[in-house]
């Protein structure tokens, strides 16, 4: 058993060595929409970007920037996504980080840029001026939480702490993205599907934090999906202070990893559950896979079928969509040996049915949180992935969307 | 130019040597919903089934009779899937091919069977033994098109002739499914993803057939989608009776296979147009792509997104959703030389976005028919590829069939 302790209603300045700040452009229409955070000198970055080969520019920038340099500042906008914006799009993204860079007394190299909102419109430069200018840093984790939200009903932060080492250290994170949020389908690739920002107090060399991010990301962000639409704009950054004075090393990093994971699929759940007109969060354990990989990509199958997902708003066991999906997964495994639940009810045993309750399968979705466990009777390898189910109100948000 | 020739309301009886028949077993809530197709003696078949790895009952046995004989004749229920029925489920399909063998004086091993409608509930064997009995053979091609519908709202069969050496050859078609309509993302496989039944009186030997087949359905029914959902269930079945006295061989193959491909085209459309809760038949022509396959999965990405498919239906000419989807493929290309057209306007040209009448791409969304045009920029191959918006009463219908 983990020993995390959870720190409510902390987020991305909960380590110590960090600070964050909001302030509005008028990009979006309403609220804050420009966010600054901060890491302690000294601190060590990591990223992981979207595998669409339609990138935007930050992402482009970003890259060019870690590639270049040790990350230790961010700068984001909601409102324009900054994508498909060709040479201008470029030049601006490169005046984001020089005007955060000059803010916090940075090279530009040093700040990593997000943008998230409206695709193939030029950022409104003037306004993202102004907007840094005025960012105060402090530690309002929810306000800078909010800043970055596009289509999101609510702010998704969170923050937990653990000993390490006979020390606290404590790892913080914010994450944005209802939509557009669909993990591309190969396996534990480095790459997250909206934008997430994670910190933390411990020390790590930045070769060692951009592993332990990638392995987080696949369990996390990378496994979760509301529409299986891979953004331009998926961001995942991990700034690291050092500020508890305990170093991660390989002797260590197997306490840290549980506590950066709990984070990511603490967020990850929550972007799940506030997927664009989500009523429940569905989760799919997909265990007696062959490989990892085999696990994952039924999982995220299930999760991605739109004949699950409207059968769950429906509150239908209708578990025939549950057995199509798992075979159109493209992984190969003997129907025969398929067991799968949904919540305590078994439904499907060694590939023949089982004769449930009807009524106990029907009140079980009546809960907020859906689970779906399946064993493929084929090995030792499992995954979960996280959904919502499919709404009216996804219709809605996304046909009444304006271009 | 191909000289087709469309007959207005024939299907699979309209080329020679073929009757077909339907009645009423009760198995769905109204109309008939068992039927058959016999070719005449000496003729030749072939089919594709799903690569889901649930595959149902009556495809496991059809691809078992498609070992042992050359099919020429199918038996069909609507409502009940047998699939997910284990070993009772073989035994049933069994027996409807042994009816249907009986009363078509045939060998059950030269009868296919094709089941579609609910998962995991067992055959109505004694309904199904009695609508056989019932059925006269005849050419109500429009009668035997319903009979095997589900939640189709319009029955959906085709004809069309040309000339070939000299004589006229027929083909004629039918074709149901309206959700779990999506075709596995492994270009050019072998599998359709609906149930279709072709029907020719050209002269084909078997080998041929099955290739002629292949191709066909890879360019047609391997290409449409409605929801990504691959079904258990999925058969395409081609029967040629010879009746025409037209002999096709490696050298008129090219002046068949266009006429087998329009029919296979025509009815893809049909099922696309018809998809559950459609407003519009959409349209993806993918050219400049390095490979057919590369060509095949940008054109199905877009086809599948639930982003592309509800600004359409919104009528939101939201292109940054396209490129975006394109992006996703899963297809190396270089952003910067991607262009792509709503109808005849151009969106996006060489990576710029390009400054376009709004009101002129809202006008052309209000069309029941959208056309997509992508050029990749990267090689000369392309690919076509049909789906729908997708609407309220996408989710109204799933979220409301009952288990």
């Amino acid at each position: 058993m983990i020993s995390i302790q959870w720190l409510p209603h902390r987020g991305v300045t909960a380590p110590e060595g960090f600070a964050a700040g909001s302030a509005r452009g008028e990009i979006k229409t309403a609220g804050d929409d420009v966010a600054l955070v901060l890491a302690a000198e000294n601190s060590t970055g990591a990223a992981v970007f979207t595998t669409n080969q339609v990138k935007a520019a930050p992402v482009l920038l970003s890259a060019e920037h870690l590639s270049k340099a040790s990350p230790c500042a961010i700068v984001v906008n909601a409102g324009n996504a900054n994508c498909c914006t060709g040479a201008r799009g470029m030049e601006n993204a490169r005046q984001m980080a020089s005007l955060a860079a000059r803010k916090l007394k940075l090279q530009p190299e040093e700040v990593l840029v997000c943008s998230t909102g409206i695709i193939g419109h030029q950022l409104p430069m003037e306004k993202i001026e102004n907007a840094i200018s005025q960012i105060e840093l402090g530690n309002d984790d929810e306000a800078v939480a909010r800043a970055f939200m596009t289509t999101d009903t609510v702010p998704k932060f969170c923050a937990a702490s653990r000993e390490i080492d006979g020390k606290t250290v404590t790892v913080g994170g914010q994450a944005k993205g209802v939509g557009m949020i669909g993990p591309k389908m190969a396996p534990l690739a480095p790459h997250a599907t909206m934008l997430s920002f994670l910190t933390t107090d411990a020390q790590i060399e930045r070769e060692l934090l951009q592993n332990l991010l990638e392995k987080a990301v696949a369990r996390s962000f990378n496994s979760v999906t509301v529409d299986g639409d891979t953004s331009t704009n998926d961001t995942a950054i991990l700034l690291a202070s050092g500020a508890s004075g305990v170093q991660i090393s390989a002797e260590n990093e197997a306490q840290f990893s549980p506590l950066l994971e709990a984070v990511c699929v603490q967020l990850s759940k929550k972007i799940a559950r506030d997927g664009e007109g989500a009523t429940k969060l569905i989760e799919i354990r997909v265990a007696g896979a062959r490989s990892e990989i085999d696990a994952q990509k039924v999982a995220l199958t299930i999760a991605n079928s739109p004949l699950v997902k409207t059968a769950i708003f429906g509150r239908d066991p209708n578990w025939g969509r549950i057995a199509m999906a798992a075979g159109r997964a493209g992984v190969a495994f003997d129907p025969k040996n398929l067991s799968f639940s949904l919540g305590n009810l078994e439904m499907f045993r060694d590939g023949e049915p089982v004769d449930f309750d009807l009524a106990r399968a029907e009140a079980a979705l009546e809960d907020e949180n859906v689970l779906i466990s399946l064993d493929l009777g084929e090995g030792d390898s499992n995954w979960t992935a996280w959904t919502c189910d499919f709404s009216y109100d996804y219709v809605k948000i996304n046909a009444e969307y304006h271009t």
